[in-house]
């Protein structure tokens, strides 16, 4: 009887305070809106990171005062920044983003209307998979293979893919694409409020998936200027407690560019030292020119995500087989969001994969090497700037005065499609992506016209 | 100058009040601890619907007052009580939870320890796909589709499946499986905190959505007594300004209950009214038996998902090809967190699925209505008790005086897999999920084994 009175006065209690709770998130949303209204006067920004700053220290220092969880006291004061900017930005226009994706559908639609284009916009390579794939589709009806299958995939992919990579099966799931699985790994390990880390420029998806979970992502920027290296003295300045995972992605898209060993590991320390995941993208893994790229899996850090997709490597973009490699509890996160979200990979897709993954790729290198040199070389004629590619198949090159989108509109009206830099990173609109995934006749037409567009403009 | 002063005086008044909020909610934490600890000592459950729905009224009431939008409010609650949930929950043991797709996996690894295994505890027919789908893989490597597409789906299959749902086809998205639709409606249209009603025995999916979303579900039970009819009175009840989406699911799986048509209408009213989503989930649309299924589609209600796939029609489980059908602005939604998971569906799969659309599926159906057939007469010699199958390929009866987990383990240590009814939701943990999804003589000897197994227990 004494335990349910006591009872009862401890939740009259937590009336009382979330009622207070309550009141005072009000009375903090009103004066964002009157906030909001002077920098709309003032045509300041609604985001600053300064204030953003202090303000998360004065929790942490609450919190660690009070014993409350600090990630947990950062998730809640994400939430109410966001809320805050949301009522801020209201009557404001969102900035217009247009991704390589954005332009491949563009493309699509334009080619759908009767008109010829050359897609430099995606990094699907021309090329064929191997034959042996061909052949697996053709048996695959008669086999059967059309059921559910185990959700981290068939068996018998999972052992090729486990002795290719060098590590156990219970490390290891079959997605969807490369994609799904940076997708899972973001939406499921990261909780609203949480925060990670990318190095722009970067492939859009892991702002995307970051937005899906609710997570802020926190953009460390790279610079032409230093050759796309990433100051790491700056990712540790970015570090707090809400911090949960650095994305990597090298070779990276769009730069081409392979971090040195000595800055991964650096990074891989960083990570360490604040228990941080770190989702290393390496889809690009297979194309590297000189320059040997190691996997991140070799520096044998637990909290680590490899993505990998046989889409690159094999040509073999729209059978959308990838998978993932981390610790086996991580696995079985993974395998829950896919378990939730689509059951299992496409049978016969799976068998197709395990069709590739004997399959000799190196011609694939040759050929998209001689590409990129090929590019290269014409951009160096036209006096445009960029950093060689150590590997993926693009190159990024420097606009000479003219904005990625409006360049990247004249040449979808003359046929061409590549992506504008300001879809990697907000501070790349004076950069355009160009994918070496054609012929070299084709890449001379779509270099040719991309030159007089440029003089035209000049 | 003066707005500067002015702002940098909110941003003062912005700090105070987020300590207030922080300290504040430190505080209801250290009440939670103490409550959980009552709890504990008393063992009694930690959450607690009508302490909660007290809560939501009072926070309501303020938000009326303030002029805080309610939505936002009660957002903010619902991740307070998760947490507070969590607090109380420590140290406790979480309940163990065994759903259909977790036999299946229990049930093919015993198969590749060599063990034999009758399958019912999927619904996957074992009847082939039409034969046009095996011609359209085969020649899907010489005509060379194996390409990214648009990410909802190449033109030809939408067309076709546009004509056959008469939509108009920026209604249309196709998806890995109906799965993936459903996974997309929930997490791209509700935030954290929001809530979705689920009427109880469900497929485990949407609520495993709705967690990855943040989103609460509340349960609506309906009952083998009312023939698995819901009650509206009650649904009605619990609709508040938390709540986004209902979620409806028939022919329904477990029970194959087909819902009259005025109860869909009244449904689709609350939601009107209330400005709620209702996601449709008609995977099972092609099996009815007697009683016409109608699709939500019919109600012309705006906020409507209607989810559909190859599936369960066409005997395609293992091509992962579904779809959903949805105001254009939802579309685009669904579409935005699909370019972000998978960029788009396997291209062959697509093929297939449109090589599918125009055969008949009617032996399907017929073949499934003798199955079904047949397994209730055993069921009713054998003096089990269920409601007789409206559609859908199961039927989910009662067990007499045994668990579902204690029952199906039996099954399974004799070579047979059934989907335990507590899968389906917490109250039905006396009854189990029989697929139909095996010949007369499997589904025979599997029933037969059944028996033997009751009586045994009895």
């Amino acid at each position: 009887m004494d335990q349910d009175r006591e009872l009862g006065d401890l939740r009259e209690q937590v009336r009382v305070v979330t009622a207070d709770i309550i009141r005072d998130v009000q009375k903090r949303m009103e004066l964002a809106r009157q906030i909001g209204e002077i920098k709309n006067r003032k045509g300041i920004e609604v985001k600053d990171e300064r204030v953003e700053q202090d303000i998360r220290k004065m929790v942490l220092a609450i919190s660690s005062q009070t014993g409350m969880k600090p990630d947990f006291a950062l998730r809640l004061l994400n939430i109410l920044l966001e809320e805050s900017e949301s009522v801020q930005a209201q009557g404001r226009q969102p900035p217009q983003k247009q991704t390589h994706l954005g332009i491949f559908m563009k493309a699509k639609q334009l080619e759908a209307s009767g008109k010829e284009m050359i897609h430099l916009e995606v990094g699907e390579p021309d090329y064929p998979p191997p034959s042996a794939v061909g052949n697996s589709l053709s048996e695959s009806f008669r086999l059967r293979r059309y059921h559910y299958t185990e959700t981290r995939g068939i068996a018998k992919l999972r052992e090729a893919i486990a002795k290719k990579e060098n590590v156990t099966e219970d490390r290891l799931i079959v997605t969807p694409g490369g994609r799904f699985a940076v997708f899972s790994a973001i939406v499921s390990l990261l909780e609203p409020g949480n925060e990670l880390i990318v190095l722009d420029p970067a492939w859009p998806a892991y702002k995307e998936c970051a937005d899906f979970a609710g997570a802020r992502t926190r953009v460390l920027k790279t610079r032409f200027e230093d050759s796309w290296t990433p100051d790491l003295g700056m990712l540790e300045d970015m570090i707090n407690p809400a911090t949960k995972m650095i994305v990597l992605n090298y070779p990276n898209n769009p730069t081409g560019k392979i971090l040195e060993n000595k800055s991964v590991e650096k990074i891989v320390s960083l990570a360490k030292d604040n228990d941080l995941y770190v989702l290393s993208d390496e889809v690009y893994a297979a194309y590297s020119y000189g320059k040997q790229f190691q996997s991140v899996l070799e520096f044998d850090y637990e909290k680590t995500i490899m993505v990998s997709s046989f889409s690159k490597r094999y040509a073999m973009t729209g059978f959308r087989v990838g998978y993932g490699v981390a610790d086996p509890r991580v696995i079985q996160q993974l395998n829950k969001i896919q378990a939730a979200g689509i059951t299992s990979v496409a049978e016969p897709m799976q068998y197709a994969a395990l069709a590739a993954i004997g399959e000799d790729h190196r011609d694939n290198v040759k050929i998209m090497k001689e590409r990129l040199d090929y590019v290269c070389k014409r951009l160096k004629e036209m006096s445009i700037r960029f950093v060689s590619p150590d590997g993926a198949l693009y190159v990024f090159p420097e606009l000479p005065d003219i904005d990625d989108l409006e360049l990247v509109d004249k040449l979808l009206e003359r046929g061409v499609a590549v992506a504008p830099g300001s879809g990697f990173g907000d501070s790349y609109k004076n950069y355009i992506r160009i994918s070496a995934c054609q012929p070299l006749e084709i890449l001379a037409k779509a270099l040719d016209k991309t030159s007089v567009v440029l003089e035209e403009h000049a």
